[in-house]
């Protein structure tokens, strides 16, 4: 049985890094600054460290002028507040296919930075150039873990999954217009693709895809450590 | 103003050839064979060709028992009699993505060639195995029109868009399963492409890709022999 | 193998102009000012014309004080500098079924002119007055291609496709309300056309129609010159 | 407060032929062969006349054995008994786009000339040639009410809907694939449709279209009368 | 053949009122008070009368000042200038479900009253409370046509449909929530209706509505003169 | 903590009873016979009784075989052996909209009255014949709980939702056709009801409406016991 | 027959504390300041008792200063006056999923108390930390009646529906991104529950749950009574 | 550059097992028998083993004569021969909701096992009785990867996300009915699940989830052979 602690407004869920290996993470949208800077305090208090995602500008501001020790990210709107306390071995690579993916790729990096990853990211080499994209191949081919974050059709995801012999996570954006319907095509294409090793969170998720790779990384750290 | 023939279930549009350059072609499906029969016989006799798509196998047996000199496709389930006037030059390539979007995409390559298109095939090259389609890029960019058949999530389209300068006609195909509602997922991918040149048809409407490649091919010829 | 410029924030496709014939175009929404001036310099640096669409009108004006020798146009939300290096044989027809239906039927119109069409347009020929646009019967009958922009149920299209021998690119637009779902009903609509000849184009996406017509028409000049 | 009749697996609505001047049609899909002869008899014994809809072929030859002096229409899968006692004045004129929309459209038909409609068919008149239609322009503004039965995108019902001055009612048929969705996409097309004076009944229901047609012709004449 | 005036921006069906019985009706919505006010400018010129419908409270003040013989309904948001010639025979009534759906309602109405028919309103009605509703039963059946305007569930039209023996015209409108889907909900059921007499306008369309009942009133009306 | 039997394809409930004063009743579709078999016998050999929803007529001859005291309803396709220990206080009205309702209704009848509900019948009441409906208002106005299943467009439940001071439980079915799809779309109008006091099951199940209402009577007998 | 107040915007049901037990409950949403306040007077006039609901702060400002008496609260957006005549006996338990949902939460579980319930709320108790909820096992037992209110993909419902022998209400909630489409899936995944006792009522809707909730307890209470 | 071999019929990916260390698996549906027995047998020839998806009972028996030594599973309508070549450290365990589910978690269960995984199963732990799941929890915390098939709601994939610190990939299935929506429904609900750590492969696609799994278990081994 794990334990939490009632905090009023939320119970916070206090032994998850002892089962997770990480402290829980705070999704920020729909909490008032109050909420989020008590949580923030008390996550720090018994972690030593916190991350919030779905920050605005106005409330990183906020959390900055309380925790000047923290860093606040404007493009991936996270607050991230101490560090890993190891790096695991091997990279996560991080994809996007186009310049307007890059607030959620963000998210997926600085997640996976954040719980003890190395990443690299390689931006900006949707579909339709093709050429951008083998480009790098050697690059995503020596990944651990491949983050493909995508807007439009997300056909970036399939071709990747041709690529690589490592798990392919797909993160549908809601870049697009007209039928893409804030990212439900982009997401069914990714779920339908005819590629194998693939699978999807949900739109805009960023922070998902990041958690999925770095637990996948926490896997190999420790099975390496055994 | 064009006219037509009343044919008691049906109403012929006997002037179709001189406003379009081709006759009417006859949709098989919801027909009784005793309607189509009766329908390319009228054509045959006006025209001296004619072709029915969504034929089944039997009622494929019956018409070429009518019309012995004519030729029936099994895998295309398109029945010809009669061939094009003339041969447009350059060509048409038609790509499918894989083997089980065979029987649309020869719907559209039959379609094309019975108009007057020579006509390339390239199939069995989705995007998953990257290497296979790029073993093809000179042909493909020798095209002056591009059909892309594909079903699953339909990437195949935004890879090819970005590799030509020519005009790619999409093909969203009924295959696949899941969350791909039969063609639904990869005609909205497609439709969303992050690549430009491309325009979309119905799923499964192979017959409509054709016809535009055919189209576009007469246009290039009468430009020519202006 | 195509080539490509690392701007940090994007990729630019600098060998697009050499693949396609046409420099890249930039989708300006969702990009910010800084970053279309830093792409604009260096695509007129590179090929000496560049063209970026979905501009607001504040954005617009800052372009312009940047590059005032460019075009600014408010109706289409279309930014250019310089012009096309050939003129191709015969012209594109751009219809439209309402008046609000003209944002996206001048994007169409200004991109495939500034890609090197004479474009003919036919504004307010909804099918609720089938007189108004047959009295044009003759000059859509002429163009090379025809592309037909329309909100509501987006009839227009079938009745222009039964009317043309040439390629009809349909744009659905999000003028409606109601069970018009922002432009998903006429496009599901054109997609299940009755006429031959119709192909589909994302909803809003006056500049794929513009591309698609630019390089049939671009086939045709190529076509003509060998 | 009106009347019915328990029979135990239905309550019949006996005093309408009252209340709107005809007898309970029913519905025979759904209902076993021997409900419907129960019903069939009830109804006769009452009023005279009965209508069944939805009645396969099977379902009818049984019908007709036990009622020789009914008639049951295979292409319309209606069985009726008896006559309406008057025959309204003008005539309802029923159009259809299409060759296989011809069942539904003979659901119309029937269904108002049982209830004492004067009705003109004018079948295969879909929109992809413009002139078949126009070709009757003066018939149909010679109804009173007009019924436009159309499968694929349902453009026929606008253009229509622009000619005549009289109420047009609008039938969208599951006669088309892909993104037709069993007739979802002419029942939202023929909903934003931009002429007025349209209103539109569910997919396939003919009998629906019918029925409407019949009490306007009823009150025209009702109003005549007085 | 009908003909039109080329008024730049639009193309006005000048001879609507021959053909029709009734001026061409301007649908506000996404034009500019500067074209609204030329359109009825000629429309009055011409017809010596004007209807514009979806005009905001802003709009409606500036066509005061230019027209201030016009009247401007703030619930419906229409302006209309002069009246019907003649005022058809017998009454429509608007039914509406509840308080929120006046505005539509009264859409309904005015247009109707407009065009020429006298029009009773029994607002907030809905079946909740289906006593309030059979207090008006013989109201509702002395009607020569009936508008029923529900948001919600739309299950008002069934009722009514079967209280009826005139025709029913059914407007979904816009107001509810959760799984509502701004009128979609109602729209559907309402289609599928389980009473006979009914047929269905758009979401929100109280134009639509009240343009049907008055060209039943028009032929109920033209067929008394003959 | 519960308990559970495992019984290899299957992990039987055992102390449902105990935990909800019923046992596990089983779902038969998607089960094989002869698992349907052991279940019962290892159910009846712990509780003495059982309950199997969704059982064909061939499965249930099987079963009646192996299990001769047992009932086998073919209408409502459950079923049962033994029966409840005590009958629960007040009465369950189960109403339906149309004839085809009624294996869904009888579904929802039996489930209570093998769990001990007394149960009364009112089918075929739907709203196009109000006064059918309100025939019953006393009756209806009587019971402690009301399960109103209804098809079409689901209008009744509204109705009876405004009569009665009990909770209304809503089960769509999938009678109907056209935009009707497959009960979604009542399912949906059920939950938008202008009235209060409903809450709706998923399409055809009639087990969850009368398990709920069931569970309502225990509540009410075993509050009326303490 | 009931009667109504007719107060010209609106009808008020004024025998429906009579027939139901409680006064007309008035949802604000839509409605005018002044037509709220009209309406609440006439309710406490009557029955010295008056509820509505989704006040916004504004509007309960404004009505507070109307009936100093009266309570608005900002959580839930709901203003009452006055109080139950009696308190039903046993409790409702309301459960929720985050934080976020405590709006829909406390709609409920203030409805359910000024009808009479006396209210347990256990909130935050998501299943992605289930010991946080099998902590509260004993009280979600000791409830007569169990809300679950739950955004997200709403499995909570499913949890508590095998723990507990009483009926469960479901409340989506519109709190969620992406595929989550405004509280959609969580709707049809309560609606699809694995567990038995499950009703669901419209997104946010907690009035509608709390009402639920308060009719079983008055049903229980008169049950006890008798 | 990768390479592959043309059939004619399809391009086999002949250097797959040397770019992911698998070699490619064949999608049976859609093939016909003596397709399928060509690839294997090529399959073979170059790889020493092959799997076969989606094989039905009467093509598994073609397939098994003709490969005597292959092994076929009615169940998960596996094909396979041959066996991996090393066996990964740690395991992998394949969680189901209901007995239904069992094609579909067998389908994971032997893919992951063909390709080098030990596999444990643990079936019908739906949430619904939470203790049935819980008993297990140490089994399921015990696992490298946790793959988690469920039909219905899908509610299962949210516990069990909280539960573990590994990877949870999630396989909606399509075992439900009414707005189930074949497997749509908990696709989505498993999207938008509250816990973290989850991914999700097509509705069905039990394939996909061994598959990845796989290949999360193949990264450790080589990690840790490193």
């Amino acid at each position: 049985m794990s334990s939490f602690e009632d905090m009023g407004f939320c119970k916070l869920d206090t032994d998850r890094e002892q089962r997770t290996g990480f402290p829980e993470v705070v999704f920020g949208a729909g909490k008032t600054t109050e909420q989020i800077i008590e949580i923030v305090a008390r996550l720090i208090e018994r972690h030593g460290r916190a991350m919030v995602t779905r920050v605005t500008s106005e409330v990183g501001a906020e959390l900055m002028s309380h925790f000047p020790d923290a860093i606040y990210r404007d493009i991936s709107q996270i607050f991230t507040y101490g560090t890993a306390e190891r790096v695991f071995p091997g990279k996560v690579t991080v994809l996007s296919g186009g310049t307007s993916d890059m607030r959620v790729a963000e998210e997926a990096a600085i997640t996976a930075e954040w719980m003890g990853c190395e990443v690299e990211r390689i931006y900006d080499v949707g579909v339709a150039g093709i050429d951008r994209l083998l480009a790098y191949r050697e690059n995503i081919q020596a990944a651990n873990v491949v983050i493909v974050v995508a807007g439009m059709e997300g056909a970036l995801v399939s071709v990747v999954g041709g690529l690589v012999r490592r798990p392919v996570i797909a993160v549908p954006t809601s870049v697009g217009y007209g039928c893409h319907f804030q990212g439900l095509t982009p997401l069914l294409a990714m779920m339908t693709s005819c590629a194998a090793g693939i699978s999807v969170v949900n739109i805009d998720n960023g922070f998902g895809a990041g958690y999925n790779a770095a637990i996948i990384q926490q896997l190999v750290a420790e099975a390496k450590d055994r």
